[in-house]
């Protein structure tokens, strides 16, 4: 169906307990995807800015996209926050591709952003807290790894799937953080470890749940007809999806199944005009390691129960049939909320113009970023192909 | 330059202190919204969703757009929550514009919405100032009633004007907030009144500053060639913009210009391909007394210090040559931070259609509507026209 829009640039801190603030990571990412553009760009071609964060801890939780423009150097410019929980990045990215394709901007910058670690534990519940249901959830006591343990458990029993297909996403998102150098945790898990963890939620153990991270993403998003004025790489935008679902997992018809992530992947396939079966690897969204395998399965591709069996087979990992994850996931990477969305299209700009160095899928050419919102109740998808 | 959109429907809970939780304020603007198109609309016509609100209080601070998509029973579609604090509805215009332009919608729903009353002081000035700078402004002390103060201050004394131009704007908002059935405050003051009132932050008093308020407002857009789909009488958009500023007032060169405001109307004003001098009437974000001042001379619609002038002679009032803010503004009508940019929309639609009763301001043809963010630090404007 053509191209919609192009990245032409991305950058990436590094994820994990950082010494630097919420500023501070804006800048270093921001920097980084303007060095990042092959021929060069200015701040001043940059025609509108998006910041995607919950504002996680409150530091600056109104108007925060303001500090985006002046760290940015771009003061002046339309500038917005787009907030959908843990897929505010996805939504941002959509945002950008409207921008673009309106005509109200020729480049569009997209930063994702989260300050995580500085708070006690009791603050960091609250803050994660928020994302998911209030009234019929935070406030009844139930956290996120409480909703995903109850998904999970809910799972093995439903198809008859042990532990081991959800240890195995840990294992192998870990294998693939080892080989990237901005993941939080780069280093290989054995399955007996993550297995013989302590519990969180049961099913769910440690190394089933993702970490606290500090961390900033930044993508430049161009009109696909000026891409080759910044680069002869440019990796495109053909297909954009959103969907969403009812905030409290109780109002849902099945636990075991995202309806908005199935909206998301098939509304963004269709606008790109692309096949299930012409994509390369998967970005998804992998809170909880039960989330990968619903991720695959509610993007269609695998049926209800067939994740865990891909899974465990090894059809996931970077040398499968359908690798899922290559930079490590939310997982091993981490899950810095606001940045997670923009993270994805950073490792879909890196795989798609063959720059991802040891975790390089060979012939990487279609990628689908699956980003989702609290426990399912919003979800976006981007299609990205190579130039 | 031709309709981008059009507006077939809007709805507005009273703004006030209001017993209403946040989703019954949302369920209610959403209904009335839906019971004002003339022809009818289901709700599965709406193809995209948008909420503008800055969560005040934080009851639902993360993924809030879902709860929209839930009271609005339209579970599933694209939903999305816009922040840029007291900016937050004129941006989400402005995206949901770019939605139905898209073609991505034919019909997309725009909710602001806040409950602000049902905190107690300390944590309301907290939810307040997070939409100020926190690290230069709101850390050190400074509120918003603080900020202002110091802007009129200036105001006042690089234009040799006096505290009377101030009370003359609250005075004519509260006659024309007591012909509007859903202000907070229907009653008219007397300019001694407002100069005798208890100082907030000097030269500001009581009543140049606007109400903390509970409410809720809600607009159809539709794309603009479906209009009459559901309607005779659409109230079209015809231009958008906006634009940003620094967020801490310390580091803009003049603290009596808001450069974001001028920034987003000539924008707004150039791709709707209007002359201002063809502007019937001004919605601006008066959240005090000054701002309005200050918004009618960064519109262009007056030079530094004649908007004091202007004021002073009546020019302001509904019968005046420029009419502002008939609806009351927010100094009467309220302020329910992420729902006063779609309020001055919702008072668009009626103006623009006959339909605003006693507050009719004969012959309205044209609309510009200002929302401010901050203190100044993001602004959108719109350019309103009648079918």
């Amino acid at each position: 169906m053509g191209h919609r829009a192009a990245i032409v640039g991305a950058g990436h801190t590094r994820f994990g307990v950082l010494d630097a603030g919420p500023r501070e990571l804006l800048r270093t990412a921001t920097r980084a995807a303007f060095e990042s553009v092959d021929r060069g760009v200015e701040g001043r071609e940059v025609g509108e800015l998006f910041l995607t964060t919950i504002g996680f801890g409150g530091w600056q939780i109104g108007n925060v996209a303001a500090v985006l423009a002046e760290e940015t150097g771009v003061v002046g410019v339309p500038t917005s926050r787009i907030e959908n929980a843990c897929a505010s990045g996805g939504f941002g990215l959509r945002a950008a591709v409207r921008s673009v394709e309106s005509g109200a901007a020729d480049l569009a910058l997209v930063v994702g952003l989260e300050k995580m670690t500085d708070l006690a534990s009791p603050r960091r519940r609250y803050w994660l807290g928020v994302s998911g249901d209030t009234e019929w959830e935070r406030a009844a006591g139930l956290t996120f790894a409480g909703v995903y343990g109850l998904i999970a458990s809910r799972y093995l029993a439903e198809h008859g799937v042990g532990r081991e297909a959800l240890a195995e996403v840990a294992v192998k998102n870990h294998a693939n953080g080892a080989r990237n150098p901005n993941a939080q945790f780069q280093k290989v898990v054995a399955r007996e470890t993550v297995l013989g963890a302590p519990r969180v939620a049961d099913p769910l153990g440690l190394y089933d749940c993702c970490p606290v991270s500090d961390g900033a993403a930044a993508v430049l998003v161009a009109r696909a007809e000026l891409a080759r004025k910044y680069t002869d790489s440019p990796v495109y935008i053909d297909g954009v999806g959103a969907g969403s679902d009812h905030l409290a997992v109780q109002e849902r018809p099945e636990l075991t199944r995202f309806a908005a992530s199935r909206r998301a992947a098939d509304e963004a396939l269709r606008s790109a005009g692309v096949d299930r079966s012409a994509i390369s690897f998967l970005e998804v969204h992998d809170c909880f390691t039960i989330a990968e395998l619903l991720a695959i399965e509610d993007l269609g591709f695998a049926a209800p129960g067939e994740a865990a069996r891909l899974t465990l087979e090894g059809a996931t990992r970077p040398d499968g049939r359908l690798p899922v994850n290559p930079d490590g996931g939310l997982k091993a990477k981490g899950h810095p909320i606001g940045a997670t969305g923009v993270s994805q299209a950073y490792e879909a700009f890196l795989q798609l113009r063959g720059a991802a160095g040891p975790r390089q899928i060979p012939g990487a050419a279609l990628a689908l970023l699956h980003n989702v919102g609290g426990a399912g109740a919003t979800a976006a998808v981007t299609i990205c192909s190579g130039g």
